[in-house]
């Protein structure tokens, strides 16, 4: 035998990066590049010019294999708006609305919809939904019934039912702390401190536990901690920030945790900020949750798919994504 | 009588700006500047030069009136550190630590110390303590027991026990408010927007509302809806901020109503502020939080009479700052 052939072009692209996978049956990534062309720093030329700079010399050596996105191109500031796909959602739902948009030689790019939660808690999520099904075709246990962690921005919280998205949250932590640490009193001794060499992590425990013990007074009248702790000098300005960061995960875990949830409960997402997770989860009572990751090529490869996009083959080759 | 004597030189010195009041007896104003020269954006020369710009003709037409000065001009980052005073901490113990500072001319401006909760709480405040003094002097009826709310930055819930400062809470809500506008997703569409002419009350109660409602999960997985919302349509964009101020004001309530307060519940600061923290409080069922202004020129007298600046007579003036 030969080497795979490749049989998709997949986009994972956010607002601050873009990243292409080249991918063979299976979802086995053959190739993989990362710009930093997020939606919000394109560079000259927009959409069309990343586009082609990036996977350009791909579609010349492989004609006709076809091409797919997920994530903030697809939003009212990416290249075509595609709108969301209620909950409750799965790949089937989110292939049937999947968009397209012109790229030049006959050819299109598939743009996957995010997903919105309506009614009396309106909700949405962009790039999160490629990653769950990726996740849940790499892991067709979780399908029945799970609940998603995915850490980030804005994170979000996934009850996954039948294989499908069927209700979530989203927590700003981590656009707040980052808001946080650079625009706020909170963050200026340790702006003003050598940066430490590992994450603080006692400190990082302190702020979880704190948390925790608050109970239901949570976060609102403990957040100045973080700077009253250093002026009384028993929290060093390098590790306020990690005691920062476990102030919001400590806040967002008692919340969201606050009916202990049944499901199996898994991770999704960056080796790193997992681990911050994975820590406070134990500090919570749960020591054991895991964490699923390189979700991306996978989701957008059963996406793709269901979406009629690789053929009868390729198709088939993933019947489980059907509840 | 002729035109009542200058008394005292009194400085309410912060972060952002520098008022200062030239009073006669009683802490009657006669005259009053305001400078922009908050200790983070002094003038050339520093902390001297900003004095002596701003009081100077005061202090050459009033020879050995005593200068007093509240607020972060106190802090590290001050003119000089006038150390924390403890809690419980009254017109009294501020008096006795207050701190000075060489201004030229065989003179001294004297510096008020902030207040410092110890033990398992801490907390600090500074320039907040001279307001409540002013306040406690205009209305003796809150001495006994009282709650003091005073909005801005970093709000403080401050518990009144015989005419002192007993415990405090600090909430970031001012802060958050303002980064969460100027630097995240949730300002955004309002950064866009013409700008209203008037504060959007129903967006503001809704979002109180929604918290109060939210019960105990409180802010952290709904501050998100002041996106949702906008990208649904049910909230619109140059709304958006009354809103999440709404949501950041109702979780403060939130959490510091949780036990119903006995005490007479009290707001102190800027009408507008106020104004806003009223609708809330009345949305918690508290329809009738009043609110005690221009109580800095107040509590800068009162704490120069205990200290012994303005004399004899002066100081007898306000004896019923001893409980």
């Amino acid at each position: 035998m030969g080497l795979p052939s490749p049989r998709l072009i997949a986009l994972d692209w956010g607002t601050s990066a873009l990243r292409a996978y080249l991918l063979a049956d299976d979802a086995t990534v053959l190739d993989v590049r990362s710009r930093p062309w997020g939606i919000m720093h394109l560079p000259p030329g927009g959409f069309p010019a990343a586009f082609h700079d990036t996977v350009g010399d791909w579609r010349d050596a492989h004609p006709g294999v076809p091409a797919i996105a997920a994530g903030m191109v697809g939003s009212a500031q990416g290249w075509v708006e595609a709108a969301y796909c209620p909950c409750p959602a799965g790949p089937q739902e989110l292939a049937r609305v999947v968009r397209q948009v012109d790229i030049g030689g006959n050819a299109v790019l598939h743009i996957i919809p995010g997903v919105e939660q309506r009614g009396a808690a309106p909700n949405v999520m962009r790039g999160e939904e490629t990653q769950i099904v990726g996740a849940l075709g790499l892991d067709p246990a979780l399908r029945e019934r799970a609940l998603l962690v995915l850490p980030g921005t804005h994170c979000k919280w996934v009850d996954i039912r039948a294989g499908r998205i069927e209700r979530f949250e989203t927590f700003m932590t981590g656009e707040l702390f980052s808001v946080l640490c650079e625009h706020t009193i909170l963050g200026r001794p340790a702006r003003a401190a050598e940066p430490l060499p590992a994450p603080a992590w006692p400190a990082f425990a302190r702020g979880v536990d704190l948390i925790r013990e608050a109970g239901e007074r949570g976060l609102a009248p403990n957040l100045f901690l973080a700077r009253s702790l250093v002026l009384n000098g028993t929290l060093q300005p390098a590790e306020s920030l990690d005691f920062l960061s476990g102030l919001l995960i400590g806040e967002e875990l008692r919340v969201a945790l606050r009916n202990s949830p049944a499901d199996s409960l898994v991770l999704i997402g960056e080796a790193a900020l997992c681990g911050r997770y994975q820590r406070a989860f134990a500090q919570f009572g749960y020591p054991d949750v895991r964490r699923i990751e390189n979700v991306s090529p996978a989701g957008l490869w059963h996406i793709a798919a269901m979406a009629g996009l690789l053929g009868a083959s390729a198709s088939s080759a993933s019947p489980e994504t059907t509840p």
